[in-house]
Order: C-alpha cells, then sequence, then structure tokens
C-alpha cells in the first residue's frame, strides 16, 4: 500500500530550476497512478509483465525455483489494460528525448495491430507519449495513431502533438491522470 | 498464424477409449481458443505473462541480453484478460485432478479481490475449472466464486458444478469456448 501523498513526495524535483529533474520515468509515474486508481477504485488498470523465454530453471529447495536461463521476448500486446466504467482499457506508452518529434519506429506494427483489433471490440485504447524534454505527456487516440501509422511519415512533429492530441494533466498523486483525459473526450461526445 | 483445423487435430485423443489422454492442458486449450477468437475477430483475449523478478542480466553483446537470474512472482491478478463487444474480459483458469472437489486453496485471496474489483468496474469476471477426471470444463462466475469464498467451505463438491455452474462447450477447433456460455447467460437476461 502506497501512503499518499506522503510516498510521491519523493518525486519533488530537487532542482528548481528545471523540471528535467523530476527523475522518475513514465513507466514508474504510470503504475503510480494505476495505482492511485485501484485504491480509490476508479478504475482497474496493470501492466503486462514482460515476456519472458525461460531455457533453464534450478530448483535448488522443494520452495525455491531459480530462473537461469532467460530471454526477453517482443510483446505482441501494448503495455497495459484494464477496465474503467464498464469500458475495456488498452494502451501503450512511450517517451522520447526528441525536442522535435516522436520517432513511429518506437510503435511495433504487431502493436498497431493490436490497437486496431481492441478498437473494433469497443475497448478504449489510445498511446501515451511523453516529451521528457519539455516534461510533457500526451494523449494520442488509437485511431490517430493508427492513421498516421498507416502514412508515409517516419515520424510525428512535436506541433502535432501541441495542436492535435491531448495533454495529460501532472500532479504529485497522479502523476499521469489519463482518465481526465478520458473523461474531458467523452463529455464531449 | 495456426491452420484450423488441421494444426488441431494432434489435439486428437489417441487412445479411444479415455478423453483423459488427450494429452493438452487447460492453458494450452484456452490460449488455442484465443488464437482462434482473435482470428476470426470475435475477442482479443491473452493470457498474461508470469510475472518474473529479474535480478542479474548479463550482455555478451549489444544486441542480445541473457537473464542469468531470476525468480518467479506471485501474480496479483487473474491470467487471463481482453475485450470482447465493449465489455472487458477478466478470469481465470485452474484445473484439479480431484474426482470430487476444488479446493479453493487453488484461488489466492489477492485473485478474489482482483475479481470483485474488476466486477466493480463492470467486467464480465469468470473462473474456469477443470476436472481432469472427467474433461467437463465449468464456467464459474465472479459473483458465484466470491460468495463460495467468502463461506467457510474449502472446497466446491463436483455436484455444484454440475448443478451450478455452466459446462463450457468442447470441440477440436474451440476447445474452450466459453464466449459460448457469455452469450447464453447474456441471451437470459
Amino acid at each position: 500500500m502506497i501512503v499518499y501523498p506522503g510516498g510521491i513526495k519523493k518525486n519533488h524535483p530537487k532542482k528548481t530550476t528545471s523540471f528535467k529533474n523530476r527523475g522518475q520515468n513514465l513507466e514508474y509515474e504510470i503504475n503510480l497512478t494505476n495505482q492511485y486508481y485501484r485504491d480509490i477504485k476508479k478504475a482497474v488498470v496493470y501492466k503486462k509483465p514482460v515476456p519472458i523465454q525461460i531455457v533453464k530453471v534450478d530448483y535448488p529447495s522443494r520452495q525455491a525455483a531459480v530462473i537461469k536461463e532467460a530471454y526477453y521476448q517482443t510483446p505482441s500486446t501494448t503495455d497495459y489494460n484494464g477496465v474503467y466504467q464498464g469500458y475495456a482499457l488498452d494502451f501503450e506508452a512511450k517517451e522520447t528525448s526528441s525536442k522535435t518529434s516522436f520517432a513511429l519506429r518506437n510503435i511495433h506494427p504487431h502493436q498497431i495491430e493490436h490497437l486496431k483489433a481492441v478498437l473494433a471490440q469497443g475497448a478504449i485504447a489510445f498511446v501515451i507519449i511523453r516529451f521528457t524534454a519539455y516534461e510533457e505527456t500526451y494523449y494520442v487516440t488509437a485511431e490517430d495513431m493508427i492513421k498516421l501509422y498507416s502514412g508515409k511519415r517516419r515520424s510525428i512533429p512535436y506541433s502535432w502533438f501541441q495542436k492535435s492530441s491531448y495533454l495529460i494533466p501532472y500532479n504529485y498523486v497522479i502523476p499521469v491522470d489519463y482518465l481526465k483525459v478520458i473523461d474531458e473526450i467523452n463529455k464531449g461526445d
């Protein structure tokens, strides 16, 4: 159990001159956010474990198994999924250090196929993209990401995010409050 | 890509005297089922990878990472989730060799908490339980499982499954056709 907001205070930037030193990466902050959502019973979302191919396991005792040889596998889906007010949620998260654009090679073709498939089943699907240089985190709908990916471009300019996607609000308790964006989008319907 | 029904013919029992030798376990058959559902675009459901705590990784080259020490972790959720016709699906699967009952110690308390949480968010949640002795696979609603778990009993008798849960249909192409049960339950509403 995480104590709010005490447990998160360590995220507070130590240098007041720059937010770049907030020091926590996107995955960590999304995990904190999901933990918070679960604690207040707002949504149930988890990061999926990284798939690993296990080759060799030792059993030094009946209780303990030690994996001695294993390899990382490429995930065939997005990293996060769960349920929110009856909707299935499904999303991927990426950060870039570029100041000018997000390179589309960071998203795998099978992830795009997965986003198409879950959209077709009625999930709320999206991609969270952080520009670490600006400490800005954007919510891109799966529909937009699929369109951009299917075109000829190799990257999405930073200006596109500013104009055409949603800035995800940040605060110390909910570092990546993506449900606020979902609520806003649905309110607009 | 799996070829249907050719690729599944190897599941055909070699001894005609008993279905016990069908030879594939529940997880394998659920994975085949989910693959089939994805291929015909009926639902998008995956088994989550087993969570593993990685302690030591070697990098013999820039490309390859070899995990040299790692440990299995206890999952905090159920094993399977996904999306079906706008609904979030969430379920656990267990098999038992007992002919008389299913021992509730096979379900972890945190999995019951997880089932409660996803139900509260509107997911379709359930537990698939196979009696290997009878080659029968049952669909138990999360509501029923939570009720049974919260009582004083330590196991659920086989007769309960026959009377109060849903037998999941089997065929070679869709070995664990749990969506048929979901469709039936919803039709009855």
